[in-house]
């Protein structure tokens, strides 16, 4: 029966894993998308989504399969309730870039990014696809840095979050409403994303290093 | 063992019905604070939320304390698994109604809503507020009726948000930056809000009329 659930377990981490890559593919997609104009790197990002919102549905019904039929308890229910809420956070996270590449497809063919802003909002999608993808990093691996890391990049893209409200309220603004309408859901959509991959972090770094692994057998996590 | 069970879910659901009225409270003194520019009571909004964060914490432990002593299968274990969820969709509830709150408290003295959109967001104010008083006794008695109104009246927070964009990107706005700023947030966090009462109400639908008295032993749930 522990075997049986060890390997339960692997197969749930394998799918967050999964999961997590898709949504890195999907915001990389998306924000290219965004301040490129590119509006069939758009529809890709925005397809990407639907299958990160199967995929979680059928994590989340196996993580409740394995609640029912191996009823675990302390750590291995932690883990198991853990894993429905980072499933959670990544599927939202495919919603928020789906909404970025959804700005970019609305706008086509106009740029959605005024020209003052252009920089700020490359550095932020490549801050987001960045902590996307050391968050798949930190699923596959539990290497506790890399939450540290995940959550000082977040810092940055508040930073930027707030330079954008800056910009866009400043005297020099030359703006149209509709590109500060953009500029304000576009950046609020990216803090969103990075916030939601800090929670993930966090709740990885709660379970404590090894904590897959640890159920998994894997000899490296016996420390 | 079952009694305990019963016990042990009649109270998770005390405590959602509980969290549901303060987030009801929340979203009342919220909206009236942004839509009157009132700043003491925008303070007591983001206040009741620290206590959301509080119960939706002591809740999600309460819900894993369960799993783990009462080892529910079946229908007992998606109740429990949805009572996580629906906690986990309060909470943010309470954060929303919190950044509502802190539109007021940023732009006091100044009001926060440009004239031509005060209708609009006195509406959505309503329709929301409406919402979450719906919800709490959607959570307390169950009524399938009301999870069908409530994804109505979201179509209607719906259709005002999109209202608002039209005004905002319409050739009469006469708005600065701020107010499209302002404008563009508020209705974002008000839709956000609905969209979380219904996916709270359609958990609530798939569990079934009687989820939670069916298993508090209610003579009226034997139908």
């Amino acid at each position: 029966m522990r075997e049986v659930f060890q390997q339960e377990l692997a197969e749930v981490q394998d799918r967050l894993v999964e999961i997590s890559r898709l949504v890195a593919i999907s915001i990389n997609k998306a924000t290219q998308a965004f301040n490129e104009s590119d509006v069939s790197l758009a529809e890709e990002a925005i397809s990407e989504d639907e299958k990160i919102d199967e995929l979680t549905i059928e994590l989340d019904e196996l993580a409740i399969t394995i609640l029912a039929r191996q009823q675990p308890v302390a750590r291995d229910l932690r883990i198991v309730v853990s894993a429905l809420r980072i499933s959670a956070s990544l599927e939202r996270m495919g919603d928020l870039s789906t909404h970025i590449a959804q700005l970019a497809r609305y706008r086509f063919p106009d740029k959605v990014v005024p020209k003052s802003l252009r920089g700020t909002f490359a550095e932020m999608g490549s801050l987001v696809t960045a902590i996307a993808n050391m968050l798949t990093e930190l699923l596959t691996n539990e290497d506790m840095a890399l939450a540290e890391t995940i959550r000082n990049e977040d810092d940055k893209v508040d930073a930027l979050h707030l330079s954008v409200f800056d910009a866009v309220l400043g005297e020099t603004w030359k703006g149209e409403a509709a590109d500060t309408v953009d500029a304000t859901l576009a950046s609020r959509y990216h803090e969103r994303f990075a916030d939601h991959a800090v929670s993930i972090a966090k709740k990885v770094q709660y379970l404590g290093t090894g904590a897959w692994q640890q159920n998994t057998g894997a000899p490296h996590t016996s420390a």
